[in-house]
């Protein structure tokens, strides 16, 4: 019985050094090298190539080698009834709180304003601060500790989520309140999976909802922006500025007009980035339950799609 | 009986504004048209003339318009028995804090190294964060507000000042352990009251005793650091960068090496300014509690300096 690793692109060893540190006779086999497919029962995967999985004829557990598994659900050929699990790592959600904070922190005080008046040394000490409301799209794990960490903070933050929730902490707008949610904010966190629903959510036709000169923090995928109305959006005044971590190509070409673009900071999907140290005990406690038939650890639900 | 406001450079309108609105009778007089001397008996100061408050015969309690009072101690012409009082602003605390975690932030996820990297196309997802463990010099009502605030978001914090203190809620290092305080952190955040012993503290002598690469915001007073230390203390590596508010001429002079040093980010004192609507109605208490002989509100012991 052996664990597959498939993630094109990126080197595994890291991922292999802390899986064997953890439990050091586990059999790895690494993709594209991967001798003896039958053996495979368990696949860890991210960006798999679509349809590869039918090599394994023996295959019972999919990992997302990450907390998202839209890349694992987007291939048809992943069978129905295949139990998939993902990382649920702190570290993970720290991180990603961090940077939103940070983003959030940069918009209010005016980071790269103070950066221009530095490089053209003009000293302007008037409206030191842009009061900022935070909308938080998505309030599983990440946007809720988003959420805490922004409130504790003393910013009044505001929830939004596809399904209806009693008793949230925070003001929270279901999928029917949508404007309701945009009236209240000025800076909008963007942390929902990605699922049918959710794919280009982030349009002009959304943008022209939010209050003039709303600020997008991106951090969930690529696929969540429509990236050729990001800077009509900023154009046209809805939009005042962005951060983005993700993107619709990884790396982002060098053709893309996000790399010139003033009003958008990027960022190189470091966001929040799954620890293998940390996520290793989970990964091999799975692959331990799926060999002794006990209920597995952060199984994704299908119908939700996370 | 009158209050009189003198801040020289400084547009008062603000001030009277927000004193008229929490007490329309109030009698002020300001700077420099002050036709009454004889009636003022409260004095409102923010970088007044030295030796100018010699002109009020009766003058009876002075207030700084902000947090510090360096500006109205290091006038030898203020008599050692009139007692001063200063701003106690929530707001203010709130400002601050927010100013030093996005500082803290920017300096944990690499900002700058970001913004350089979009600038030049690079794509480079290695080492995402720099692992901070901050130091807070002064332990007042500000850097209490900044440990707790950098707890609750999960980094280890540190605090040092000149005073012994029992059951402080984070390690806490006096002035005798110095030395131990610098060898735990490398992000160092002076929030000092400016005194005889605090000035200059900020010296090439001082960073020697940092870790390598420690990063360095200063938000306190011009006065702690001494400016040309800190580019050769950069280019020996003691320092990796700094986040600058304050400096010992204000407006920084256009001749000044820190506009244009990359290493250096510099704000022009906005990190947290004083609030005149919130401020106001301390000031009037104060100004009431004067006249019927009760105890003022946030008085300075002279002997501390704060």
């Amino acid at each position: 019985m052996s664990l597959a690793i498939i993630s094109p692109g990126r080197n595994p060893q890291v991922w292999i050094d802390a899986l064997i540190f953890h439990q050091p006779d586990i059999d790895i086999q690494i993709y594209p090298d991967i001798k003896r497919p039958e053996d495979v029962e368990m696949a860890l995967l991210w960006q798999h190539p679509p349809g590869y999985l039918d090599t394994f004829p023996n295959l019972k557990l999919i990992s997302s080698l990450g907390a998202g598994v839209d890349h694992i659900l987007s291939d048809p050929a992943v069978p129905a009834s295949m139990p998939i699990v993902r990382i649920v790592d702190e570290k993970l959600t720290w991180s990603m709180t961090n940077y939103v904070v940070m983003g959030v922190l940069n918009f209010h005080r005016q980071i790269t304003r103070y950066q221009a008046d530095q490089k053209r040394k003009v000293w302007d000490m008037s409206n030191p601060e842009i009061p900022v409301k935070v909308g938080v799209m998505g309030v599983g794990a990440l946007g809720g500790d988003v959420l805490d960490k922004l409130n504790y903070l003393g910013f009044p933050v505001f929830g939004f989520g596809f399904t209806k929730k009693d008793d949230f902490p925070y003001p929270y707008f279901s999928k029917d309140h949508l404007q309701d949610f945009l009236n209240e904010i000025n800076v909008l966190v963007c942390l929902l999976p990605l699922t049918p629903e959710t794919e280009s959510i982030l349009d002009l036709k959304f943008f022209k909802k939010c209050q003039t000169g709303t600020y997008l923090i991106n951090v969930a995928r690529g696929k969540h922006l429509v990236e050729e109305d990001l800077i009509p959006a900023l154009n046209q005044g809805f939009l005042s500025g962005a951060m983005l971590d993700v993107y619709r190509q990884e790396p982002l070409p060098d053709t893309h007009p996000f790399w010139e673009e003033e009003r958008i900071q990027i960022t190189p999907h470091i966001a929040s980035v799954t620890n293998p140290r940390a996520a290793s005990p989970q990964i091999i406690e799975n692959f331990r339950r799926l060999r002794s038939n006990q209920p597995l650890l952060n199984l994704v639900d299908r119908k939700k799609g996370y």
